[in-house]
């Protein structure tokens, strides 16, 4: 099986794709897409859907996994998440994958064991989990922690 | 010039077209766009983007009016707002459409003539400005609304 997270985020989007192989988890890709300053909001999220679509179309996951939102930021960065979280959803969506989301409580606790687990505590057991030579930038590494969440609880409902 | 009006709302979108023909403003079109219940939330965004790149290529408009998010609601709408308006603003962008961003402020102002007018006098303003038969829907109301006040505005920044 394998899994693509998403971080959609209202600076960067993290994705990473996992792949269950016999009793391991590898990893397949990783990466991050920036909003650069000064582009047009409209032209960045054509180019988030558009990444995302050519990383679905490459690596061909099962399923995608992302983050429900934590409601703990500011109101503005939290609707430009949803944009880029909508334009993201749409991606899976028109390439027939099922979405299924999880809390970052049980994304935390997937690849740390404990749900209040810091970012950096994140990277750490995701360089671990998936055995890489070093540790990977934190959007990522969020997006691959939700892939390697679903791969191992693989929650049945979808968005 | 030809002006697509779109409300994007976490329960109804509404859309409106409007055109400048000599010295009026006529009405080419309107409908609204239903979250149903029990509607997986991202077949639901894949439809709106389906119907409102179909209204685009059906009516042809020359650019996209869009009011700036309202942030007096429960964060948990606006986030569900954010994600359909993101896919609104990308269907724009995908048909080449440039999106013109306006406050609701400014919608009310170029409609009523006055900033903190009620829902209901847009909508009978609406009915006037067009010369319509009806009163229509609120969120196709509010939707034609910020189209007509494109046509008044021309405002040149895009989002």
């Amino acid at each position: 099986m394998r899994t693509l997270g998403i971080d959609p985020g209202s600076r960067v989007t993290g994705f990473g794709i996992v792949e269950q192989a016999g009793g391991r988890i590898v990893r397949v890709d990783h990466g991050e897409i920036r909003i650069k300053n000064g582009e047009p909001f409209t032209r960045c999220l054509s180019r988030i859907y558009d990444e995302l679509t050519e990383v679905i179309d490459r690596t061909k996951p099962d399923a995608v996994a992302i983050e429900d939102i934590f409601y703990g930021k500011n109101v503005k960065s939290l609707i430009k998440q949803g944009h880029v979280r909508g334009v993201a959803l749409l991606a899976a969506s028109r390439n027939g994958l099922p979405v299924h989301e999880y809390t970052p409580l049980e994304v935390k606790k997937a690849v740390v064991g404990y749900g209040r687990a810091e970012k950096h505590q994140v990277q750490v057991m995701v360089q671990a989990i998936l055995q890489l030579g070093e540790i990977l930038p934190e959007d990522a590494s969020d997006a691959l922690a939700v892939a390697i969440c679903h791969t191992h609880t693989k929650k049945e409902t979808v968005l």
